[in-house]
């Protein structure tokens, strides 16, 4: 009998019927055999809504407040599940974060989990019934005011749970077959991955591929935990984050790349004449920090001698760029720097994958597919297992699909319909 | 200073505008030099909303999920409501019934009030702060579960907490201007009652007034905690319920009748033909009990000599009629009664004061205006302060209207414009 954690998404749950055809899937998984512990996010647009409604009572509204709101998302869709679920004759709980033991810090919106101690849905579980657990929220340590842990929250705390009870095998659901190794709709040959390292999917996540969110595969790498990543559309397997996808019985041999990442969310800030001293930089990138702002890429030319200048381009989320840039023109007068450039029609390509340590050479063939199709690189940034382009945003398209023919990544039949968001 | 508790019901809350007025009226209490503690409903058709979407996804959903489910309704009105304080630039606080303290027993969708620990609460209050709580709901001593407190339940949340905190005063806000002497769509020149005891309260909200539930009068009495029933609409003074509304420093003297309520919302039914031994109508109404029933009135005529058989009647809730008609088939063969009679075109009036105690000749004076106005008086029952009679429905407003004028309750000019449901 294996211990078996499953997570729904907003889409999954949507409306009744979405609901009672999770319950019918969740029974399934018990009658199998399995403890089931199930987290679940708030239905559908509910969340939307929800801010929708705080925004016409307040511009500003605090963060403990939003955070109560918001919190009555899953309280709404978890109750249904479980109704749903005694429809079908079997006992279920439902439980906030709270009361799961989702113990987290006191950073309202995006609350770190500090401790889990699920004491109440191990009992659950020990009577026979199913627990199910209210995503993305938790219970600040110090305060004992309701928290949320911001994107990708719902993930997170599927995670966490499973790490806490020791699950089996922590199974995420969307409206998605899987991990691919492009977007099916950029790349309609992307295939999907059936097994992908943490450190992999960790660099995919980063790098714009929306299915799990970057801190749920830290939290799952940190205790060794398998993700399984299907859809509840379906009853196809999906793809297992491993720790080593490569030794456990598949006779694959690792590929080189195993898939090309993109992402449209990012603008590039260029800082035009800094002045070519000690600690100018720092400065620049001690006062974002200050505004709360998490820069992605950075490249410094080297200083052109006649003037002791030098430009600094950074890329950041497109959703900060105001802040950033009104933080920059803030320090002009002490840092001296000639002028700000800004452009938001860029994207950003990424080659993931463990294979291109042992392959030299996949910087080469990344760069010749990206000339070939025409497209121009502007910023280049790369670590063990990723190389990432910044080139212009009507180029994105082009390079995902040239990238990913190069690495022979193109399956001989389209496998792939849908792919989506995550809810969160 | 004063500690002052508010209640808003759920048509106070219904729009973001709505709640941005109550924030208003909140912050000018606490301006004059308040504490203040906001008890608050769900918005306007919330629960409705919510018990559609469980019935989409269970005909039968278990009560604990229920009340998770309901219980989100209040978390949404609270935290926005408290949004829209700090924009005013005060700080409030929200709490959830668990949070507020409410410890009641497991009885899931009608949950009593055990105790009420408010040191969150109280708190808040120390730290100058404007606590909002959930009304309608609590947590389990036991089980630690979510629970709800059933119809009036916010009513009676915000009596207990006022109670708990030794309150000055508790403010029922709603659409209405207080407690009138009959209801104003049928008798236009109802006025308001300026102060009203608690016996009468209860005796009035008993017999069909819907402004304040019986369970919420009956606490403030055991903890002499004044009620202000007021509109949340306007800034007129409403209606104080007290323990001895005609000894403080009013100078009227205390009135023969308070007011004339009444209530088209139970049926009766007659078991015909009972034989006349010891015992048969203990079974009937141990049946009854049983299955869940509240009975009001009942009246046995005297047994016929002849037959050796009586008829019994009694009078409760319209929507309890089936279960009773079913449970009192099943001990037909027992019983041996001939049969059952059902009518559920009924109405119930009744004449409320203290001050009939001391005025022989009121029920006289009753039946003669009820007489006058053409109406049947079916069945009659009475209590120190209280004479009810059934009537059919059709006859209700004549009989209102009737009692109203003979008991002299007609003001000279018409004061209220609205009188309706309080939501709970």
């Amino acid at each position: 009998m294996a211990l078996v954690v499953q997570k729904y998404g907003g889409s999954s749950v949507a409306d009744a019927s979405c609901i009672k055809r999770v319950a019918q899937r969740i029974v399934a998984t018990k009658k199998a055999g399995n403890d089931v512990v199930v987290i679940v996010s708030a239905m559908g647009d509910t969340t939307d809504e929800l801010l929708d409604l705080a925004e016409q009572v307040s511009p500003l509204p605090p963060g403990r407040e939003l955070d109560m709101l918001l919190t009555s998302g899953e309280r709404i869709s978890m109750a249904l599940l479980a109704m749903a679920i005694a429809n079908l004759g079997h006992e279920a709980r439902s439980f906030t974060g709270s009361q799961a033991g989702v113990i987290t810090d006191s950073t309202h919106g995006k609350a770190r989990i500090i401790d889990v101690t699920p004491s109440r849905i191990r009992e659950a579980i020990d009577q026979g019934h199913i627990a199910i657990v209210a995503g993305f929220q938790g219970v600040s340590q110090d305060t004992k005011d309701i928290t949320t842990l911001g994107r990708g929250g719902s993930d997170t705390t599927a995670v966490a749970l499973a790490a806490a009870l020791e699950a089996d095998v922590c199974e995420i659901y969307s409206d998605v077959d899987g991990i691919f190794t492009a977007d099916p709709r950029i790349v309609p040959a992307a295939r999907k991955i059936p097994r992908i390292s943490y450190d992999e999917m960790m660099e995919m996540a980063a790098c714009g591929a929306k299915i799990l969110h970057l801190r749920c595969v830290e939290y799952a790498r940190r205790f060794d935990l398998p993700i399984h990543v299907r859809s509840s559309f379906g009853t196809r397997e999906g793809t297992w984050v491993v720790s080593d996808p490569y030794t456990e019985g598949t006779e694959m041999e690792q590929p080189i790349i195993s898939g090309v990442a993109h992402d449209r969310s990012e603008a590039k800030i260029t800082v035009v004449g800094v002045p070519d001293k000690v600690g100018e930089a720092a400065s620049i990138f001690k006062t974002l920090a200050d505004a709360g702002i998490n820069i992605d890429m950075i490249v410094q030319n080297v200083s052109a001698a006649a003037t002791g200048r030098t430009d600094i381009s950074f890329t950041l989320p497109t959703a900060d760029s105001s802040t950033a840039l009104t933080a920059l023109k803030r320090i002009q007068g002490e840092i001296a720097y000639e002028s700000l450039l800004f452009d938001d029609q860029i994207g950003k390509v990424s080659l993931i994958g463990a294979g291109m340590r042992s392959h030299p050479g996949v910087t080469a063939t990344f760069f010749a597919a990206l000339a070939d199709a025409g497209v121009n690189i502007e910023m280049i940034s790369t670590s063990e297992i990723r190389i990432s382009v910044i080139v212009e945003q009507d180029g994105v398209d082009a390079a995902v699909a040239a990238a990913h023919r190069a690495f022979d990544l193109d399956a001989d039949q389209v496998e792939a319909v849908v792919y989506g968001g995550s809810g969160r």
